[in-house]
């Protein structure tokens, strides 16, 4: 392998969406592990609607990407060399190690406790899943529709469940999960195709075309014995009408925000109605899924794999190819344009996935990616 | 006694604060009770925040008051007729029987699922308590703090509480409980007198003169290790600030908005720092104390009586005299100039206290009212 280590840096915070001149490429070489480290090479890098908000100049769950910093982002990668007694080469793990082609990791990613440990996917290769899902069902969004629908949330049978940004990585999963618990859910998305998709594919009971039709009465129409668990992914007037449909007892869970992300210097839309937190003696409560990562992720793995392979839970990925892309793909996230999980292929995958499996191809079942597929033979010729 | 019943009613709803047209006095027939009723001589009559909500023409946890409808409110009152099995002449109830002399009540109080009984105060009579107390600490304001403190913020010895409205019915008791929780608390009032009233009376450990003070800096001086539980009365600015100061796994209870009441028609502010619910893994919830009479009153009823007993909670009762002395008074509690619990008293208390007891003064040990006393007949001769 040559000695380049392509790397996309955070040039400066956007204002509004991400702009072209928000980032910069860099050409740095390819570091080596010390002691208690191993060198990985990025296969896969998450785009998600959070990046906005760790590339604004504000602490959040995060500290904010510094200038000049590689930009943050999970990963599905490929461990290449190892001084790390977890860790060794051949292993297909998920971390947080950015937007560039090789990184050096200690085995801990970043979160407030800096104790969320790097992910070997030894489960998922074992499974015979492609490994992208590390960064979907498996990755962040789906575990974040884990946590946010059961733990958070705490579906009961015949429950309600309106999810917004319900086409999206985690809002699609957070239905899924909400059907397979015996809930009753109908989805917000922002196009009709969109909405067809989630009711014949991801079986919702019910969609909104937020673009076209009044939310609120058909918040009414499509919820008519109200809303029991509200999963909020995307904030402002959208939350806000919600909250005038909760039931007694309601649980609003905010997963994200992703109507306010790219006008953050403007000021977000607080929820005007929350007063129907207390009318209906009901809670809105927010989780970052990191802290579940600590305890739970094998467990939560599992099930999802499980539901997975059960055909209980569909998915989406849209695949890009190409590291220079991310840039210009990324606002597809804010504009409303993807469908799932917005993932940037940085490598080729191994031909053996695994430390210590056999040659296999790399799964093709359940990647549902010939649409997705053409987009990013798109973006890469742009 | 006269045939008269001198009764309040709503003649309009409100802009702003109370004026002295939204009310008009109406006299009526003293009415009769039915079978499975009982008639009441109101004795005290409990003036809240909430009323300039019930007064509006929306709908909230309660309908609004019709107009032309004697205007809704929490009494102590005297049974002095009864054809109901459960009530009998001579017994101090504490009920929702309006602002009027005497009531017609069938036992039962409004609350969405119409369950909420009519409580008799036995327990308060029996441990020599002033009867007032059951509209303060043993009426829907204590219950109030106890619900939110205990039940809702669910305190942990050595955490941080944060009251707003802390000089005020629901907020000083609040306080008190989280004391007694073993909780480091600090209330946020509108004068240096109710701080120091707070301090020296109340046991709160630090206070916020918010008319003189920059809230965002003295939350973070008066609370260094930041907020665990944020129990807000008010609403508005007050609210999104504390927001920014809550910890990981924070509780903030909603119990009020006084802030916004009288300006409803203008619309709410939302809390534009909601976000912090999601980066601290936070959650806010509202709770309807009537829910909690149905179920749980007795104990709570018991714990109280104890603390009040065993001098672990104080407070301050402003008694003011005179039915039509309500509308001049009720907008002392928007504009920050009363302290404790407002309270009119409706009629005189009888000589002897509940159905078989012994004749017995009234106990004003704990009622601290010399204040409170000389506005009342200021408001009296007015």
């Amino acid at each position: 392998m040559s000695n380049v280590n392509h790397q996309i840096i955070l040039a400066q915070n956007p204002t509004g969406k991400f702009s072209g001149k928000d980032f910069e490429v860099r050409k740095a070489a390819i570091p080596r592990p010390k002691k208690g480290q191993f060198l990985v090479r990025n296969l896969y890098l998450s785009l998600d609607p959070a990046n906005r908000l760790w590339a604004s100049p504000f602490a959040s769950y995060t500290p904010p990407v510094g200038l000049g910093e590689v930009m943050r982002g999970f990963t599905v990668s490929e461990v290449i060399e190892s001084k790390h007694p977890k860790f060794k080469p051949g292993d297909i793990v998920q971390g947080m190690d950015g937007w560039q082609e090789y990184a050096i990791s200690n085995g801990v990613n970043y979160n407030e406790k800096g104790k969320v440990d790097t992910w070997n996917l030894k489960a998922v290769v074992k499974a015979g899943l492609p490994i992208s899902v590390g960064l979907s069902v498996l990755g962040t969004t789906g575990v974040a529709a884990y946590v946010g629908i059961i733990k958070t949330g705490q579906p009961k049978r015949g429950e309600t469940v309106l999810v917004s940004g319900a086409a999206g990585a985690t809002g699609s999963i957070a239905g899924q999960i909400a059907k397979i618990k015996g809930c009753r859910v109908v989805g917000i998305a922002g196009s009709d195709e969109k909405c067809k998709i989630l009711r014949k594919e991801f079986g919702f009971d019910a969609t909104i075309n937020y673009k076209t039709q009044d939310l609120d009465k058909a918040i009414a129409r499509t919820c008519p014995k109200g809303i029991d668990i509200y999963f909020d992914n995307v904030g402002g007037e959208t939350l806000n009408i919600a909250l005038t449909h909760i039931n007694d007892h309601a649980r609003v869970v905010i997963c994200g925000a992703i109507s306010q992300y790219t006008t953050l210097e403007k000021g977000i839309q607080g929820p005007s109605n929350y007063g129907y937190l207390l009318f209906k003696r009901a809670r809105m409560e927010g989780f970052i899924v990191l802290d579940h990562y600590v305890k739970d992720r094998g467990k939560m793995e599992a099930d999802l794999i499980r539901w997975l392979k059960a055909g209980k839970i569909h998915y989406r990925d849209e695949v890009v190819s190409g590291l220079k892309n991310a840039p210009k793909v990324i606002n597809r996230l804010y504009d409303g344009r993807n469908m799932g999980k917005l993932t940037v292929k940085i490598g080729k995958e191994p031909a053996v996935l695994g430390r210590a499996t056999p040659a296999r191809k790399p799964a093709k079942a359940k990647r549902k990616t010939a649409k997705s597929k053409r987009k990013a033979v798109k973006a890469k010729r742009r």
